[in-house]
């Protein structure tokens, strides 16, 4: 029957007939260090607070459309005002609102992979042509005159510091020549910044750059990965631009409230955070002593390391011990990589009993 | 300092120039009958099976990308299967990326205005040409041939049913010869379809109708309009094709569990929805007794009314006797028009009483 059949790919955007719906591939695991999710407990008192911040919270009422009173602590926090926070439903979609925005056919965005591959993605999407300057392929650091060769005719550049899922921090000295030598916008994304230490946020710099966009988010240190809470510090007029292309009511009134109450009680992650860090020295120690692995300085809550038959490893890891990391081996320039999240003590002690037993029968 | 200065604007994709970020203008009122909200308490039982879910989830981790939970009980409510359902962050992600999807420069949508805005709207951002077939001044109801005609090159036919913001329901048969007659999408927002009794639902006919697409929210009937969760019943491949273009993660975990507890308990809002009912035909019936004052028939949770000097009087009730209602003089084909929500029987008095008093000083 001709009702029957459908033919939707024919009829979708043609710069969207690639995409597959996503599949997490989630096995359930006994450690799961695969996503880069913050896997400490939850600090006293603020599962509590999460119950109050529900309790004080009107379901049936629309939300605020910019979550004012989240973007102000957020301010607070930067020791900035309303103006120049936005705030979005994860980072992903303040992403994809500054490609759709600030992209489309006839304006490039830069990018240095391997890096976050949906900053590929969501510029697909929005039929953006992506300029790549990969990185070294040994230090995976930027060339810097590739860099501004490149953003010189940019509309975006998108650098991550730390890098995910190379670990390292953005060159600062290089992102003032692409302000200062480009006129392109550029964005910081400092997903991770945390575990580098605050002071090494560009954030500071955003009100003396209006061309400057640093991305956070809720989703790592602050151990909220499932609420979906991201927000830019940029310029206001940029604020703005985006403000009046999200969708408007994409922060829901619970997740609001709730990294209201995160935000405000700080403190209380700041020794989770200072743990994560210690272990990632731990773990990546423990890593570098086993035969044939590589590992590299990461100033985030993960670990690259290249291992003697990666995607192998990974499997048995996940078949053999319940434990689920990030396969990374068939990504360009990352032959035999694996992306090890950071855990507990007990989580890493499992994952490290268990390479040192795949990394001798696989070498 | 050519350093401080920055036009956003001519960054901007062209089509994205005109929007302005969105002001609800909101007003503290003592009734807040603007935004049909679901404005009756929550039913006993639910506030704390809603604390119940919120303390049964993990922040920490990352959401299930397709809410599979949440999907298989909203199929299971419509008779129908995991793959004929997606879920978004409310309707309004969903819309647009279905106009993101299967619009675009070149592919045309058909809307019935006066309906709700935020399809023009995501069109514009689309790119996508809206041809618009008005409703009839009289009584808004749609001219079959001329819709029919417009449908004939379109991708995408928007139908409302009940509307927005008049209040009347589709025509089964205009749809069924939509989808007979043209090779078009037709979507058919149902939004407000529990106050028109569920018999009125086109769902049970989009298995046999792979281009049929009901649009369905949590946000009226439901009263979870903070929590933002709207859904799809749509022929397996929309849905495939949606699930690949949409945000992964847009409905975070507490939306996803709270919804769920919504909708396993969903007998206990029936009370709800039949008294939201029996209060619209008697505010309705109120209104119509007032000078001047003229109400169309309504399968929904508001009453749209014609009134002596609508703006005026839509000031005046909020300043005068802090009720906020929708104005919506200004919209085409929408002369002296207020929309009024249906609240609870203490705020439809408010409302008549005042009305009362206005209506008679603004005649």
């Amino acid at each position: 029957m001709a009702k029957k059949c459908l033919d939707v790919t024919a009829r979708l955007r043609p710069a969207l007939r690639a995409f597959e719906p996503y599949d997490p591939r989630f096995s359930p695991v006994r450690v799961n260090l695969s996503a880069n999710e913050n896997t400490h407990p939850l600090p006293a008192g603020l599962a509590e607070a999460v119950l109050d911040a529900v309790r004080a919270t009107s379901l049936n009422r629309y939300p605020d459309p910019m979550a004012n009173a989240l973007r102000d602590a957020l301010a607070e926090r930067h020791g900035t005002d309303r103006a120049h926070v936005i705030v979005g439903n994860g980072g992903d979609e303040l992403l994809f609102n500054l490609l759709f925005a600030f992209g489309g056919p006839g304006r490039t965005v830069v990018t240095c992979p391997p890096d976050f591959a949906e900053y590929a993605n969501f510029a697909a999407m929005c039929e953006t042509p992506v300029v790549a300057v990969p990185r070294d392929a040994e230090d995976f650091s930027v060339d810097a005159e590739a860099l501004l060769a490149a953003a010189a005719d940019a509309a975006l550049v998108i650098l991550t510091s730390p890098n995910n899922p190379t670990g390292g921090l953005v060159d600062r000295a290089l992102v003032g020549r692409l302000l200062a030598e480009t006129e392109a916008l550029v964005l910081v994304d400092e997903a991770y910044v945390e575990f580098a230490g605050e002071d090494e946020s560009l954030a500071p710099l955003v009100p003396g750059n209006p061309r400057l966009i640093v991305l956070r988010t809720l989703s790592k240190a602050f151990a909220l990965a499932g609420l979906r809470v991201g927000y830019l510090i940029a310029d206001p007029q940029v604020v703005d631009a985006l403000g009046a292309v999200r969708q408007i009511y994409s922060v829901d009134v619970l997740a609001q409230a709730v990294a209201l109450t995160f935000v405000e009680r700080r403190a209380l992650l700041a020794p989770v955070v200072a743990d994560i860090v210690a272990e990632r020295e731990r773990l990546a120690a423990g890593l570098s002593a086993l035969p044939g692995v590589r590992t590299w300085p990461s100033a985030a809550n993960f670990v690259l390391a290249r291992v003697p038959n990666a995607h192998r490893t990974w499997e048995r890891l996940r078949d053999e011990h319940s434990i689920l990391v990030r396969d990374f081996s068939s990504t360009p320039g990352l032959d035999d990589c694996l992306r090890l999240t950071v855990g507990t003590r007990e989580e890493n002690d499992a994952l490290l009993d268990a390479l040192s037993v795949l990394t001798r029968e696989e070498s």
